[in-house]
């Protein structure tokens, strides 16, 4: 029996921390990347599910490593205890910043597809992830969102069936200086993801 | 403006969800291993971090992708608005539990390093992650860790210092069917790490 076998000294523990364990630029070696967040943001309708889905299907076919955290994968898990409250949607941008985080930390292109109507909860994402935080504005109309209105759901919020619903009875406040711009109303969808790509590839997140 | 540029047809919307987005196998043939979830569980001082690290460490220098969970970067973010009483530990495994399921999702070797002393919430954790959950039981003995006691945390929790100290005033429920056992109090750490990777090795997630 050997109690000290996998015990470090305290006055050494930073150091072996540091040293003994997998740093960001180990798993870019790894992977010929590096991790950032494309933070996607518009009203529902405007597109940013299928811009992010199109973005990740190119960088995967580049040999790029991705994931995409977004409604489907969150909401019923992670956040599967939050409503839709003010409090618990903020409490849900939140937890998805911090997953996010830890995603660009894993080094991944890591794509968040939500709403996130509110600046100050964009701007806290931005303060968490620090420089790698791309933030991409899906720019479609009300008006645009409205007529194409995939799921219904601007039916039945103007119906008063849907309560706070961002560009009908909550606000959507327009990013003030996102990294990117897409007006998908006027711009096709090949035109957008190579907005992206391009962008990612300016800054070197991935090869040229 | 073209209102419906990225409207697709409601009967659509599953097949193209499909085929528009990336899968987990596509994440696969980029990477060239299979996801997985080693959770390592024991008492504090059993070494789950010192091994996990070791792990974590090898894997990145035969080029594997990996992700390490642990205290250091959860409880600092995603969970810090959590405590350590029995209810705040459980949402925190919770929450860790879904995380490690969206990294798996994302194709990552990942490690998971907390006490997770009950086997409902290990339970749980197999439950939501399913066939590539690998619970590895960093076992040594109480005696050992606390003779050990690396953070000074078991002469605090002896003197009462601390309420719910697993091993002393809360209970460890000893897995009862992990996938990997590893005795630290007797074997080494490089035959530790040797174990974890051949089982790896075996059932696919790594090249042999």
């Amino acid at each position: 029996m050997n109690a000290g076998a996998l015990h470090t000294p305290p006055e050494d523990r930073n150091l072996t921390r540091h040293e003994t364990s997998v740093q960001r630029e180990d798993r870019a070696r790894v992977s010929g990347q590096r991790g950032a967040v494309l933070w996607f943001t518009g009203l529902s309708g405007s597109g940013k599910s299928t811009v992010a889905n199109a973005v990740e299907l190119r960088l995967n076919r580049l040999g790029r490593l991705t994931y995409l955290l977004d409604g489907d994968n969150v909401r019923s898990g992670l956040c599967a205890d939050l409503g839709f409250s003010n409090e618990d949607r903020q409490e849900n941008i939140r937890r998805v910043a911090h997953v996010a985080r830890l995603f660009v930390d894993a080094n991944l292109i890591t794509l968040v597809s939500f709403i996130s109507p509110f600046r100050q909860e964009r701007r806290n994402a931005r303060t968490l992830i620090g420089g790698d935080f791309v933030e991409v504005f899906v720019d479609a109309s009300l008006q645009v969102c409205e007529d194409r209105d995939p799921k219904g759901l601007y039916k039945k919020a103007r119906a008063g069936a849907i309560a706070d619903f961002t560009g009908i009875s909550s606000p959507y406040e327009i990013p003030e200086n996102p990294e990117i711009v897409l007006k998908t109303g006027k711009e096709n969808l090949d035109v957008c993801v190579d907005r992206v790509l391009d962008y990612l590839k300016s800054r070197k997140y991935i090869a040229p």
